[in-house]
């Protein structure tokens, strides 16, 4: 299978090329350091990078920016980072890639157990979160070609300590489990679900 | 009770304006045709709407463009018309609101069963609605002085017989349970809930 990995220069990204490019060909994507270069707020750069990338039967993305940090300090700029980032770059990815991802190609996005349950200093990525979770759901009965959409949706994951006092009590999630996730995601023949790997 | 309602020009609105105004205070809010006029997708506008409608205990919304149509035709510029309506403008209404709402207020958004139960022509919504839903859960618990947040979420109204052929099988929300429904939100205790008015 032929997988295209987007945000692969992060900690989910990196851990899903060693574990998947064993059985698999693995394009990475991100803004730098990886086989093509992308901006995912951007139309234009999501275009281009799947024109180079040929063709492809799974798309993951890992790619999540968005605004962390105070409510008070929370207004409709700061907003924008997870509007454009996390959010419409995803909804771009599918908006866009399915005219270039094989029959029967597989999306999966990437979202978060805060959609639902909401920890301080991250309403953006809750938002973001529910608006990704909304769009795969209704995108799952609208892609043609057999092309499925799912979301992996973790908890705080075990590489990323700097996060563990934002979420307390929340157990980690640990890599292997979200491996699991987007495995389940990618070779599965399920549509439209959220796949919580915990 | 001091009351706001947005989108009063509208189907829900009107409703909800007729209800509210025998026993409270009711300023409505529109881009036309009521007493306070708004652009919801202008920060501006929303600001200026708070100045002008002085103290008040309860902000409902009933606003909520999006795009409606093919999934073919949605691409990333008429995706932008539920994020930046129905989503982006609803959540201004609470990031600005909140600093002029009288503690113990509450905010009320709409939102929508195709959150989790997607049409076809309708994931622009579905979106917006995912988004509007994980920032009332998040919002909940960063709103200070005890104001509360929560949203609507009906499936299509018994008033817009217009999109009964969109949602087969559903059973449309009567005006009254929709009432009922924002009634819960406003005059009950809870918060960062999503009410199901059936």
């Amino acid at each position: 299978m032929r997988i295209v990995i987007v945000g692969a220069s992060g900690t989910m990204g990196k851990h899903l090329r060693s574990a998947f490019e064993k059985e698999h060909e693995v394009i990475t994507a991100a803004s730098t350091g990886c086989d093509l270069e992308l901006d995912i707020t951007s139309t234009e750069s999501i275009e281009n990078m799947y024109r180079q990338a040929g063709t492809f039967d799974a798309l993951i993305s890992t790619a999540g920016p968005t605004f962390v940090g105070p409510w008070k300090k929370l207004k409709d700029k700061e907003f924008r980072q997870g509007v454009e980032g996390k959010m419409m770059g995803q909804i771009n990815l599918v908006l866009i890639g399915q005219y270039y991802i094989s029959p029967k190609g597989s999306f999966t996005l990437i979202t978060g157990a805060l959609s639902h349950d909401p920890q301080k200093n991250f309403a953006n990525a809750s938002t973001a979160n529910g608006a990704v979770e909304g769009f795969v759901r209704a995108a799952a009965i609208e892609l043609e070609n057999g092309v499925r959409i799912n979301a992996v949706s973790p908890t705080v994951i075990e590489n990323s300590p700097q996060y563990f006092p934002f979420f307390p009590g929340d157990i980690p999630v640990t890599m292997q489990q979200l491996e699991f996730g987007f495995r389940k995601a990618v070779f599965g023949a399920n549509t439209g679900q959220i796949i919580r790997p915990y």
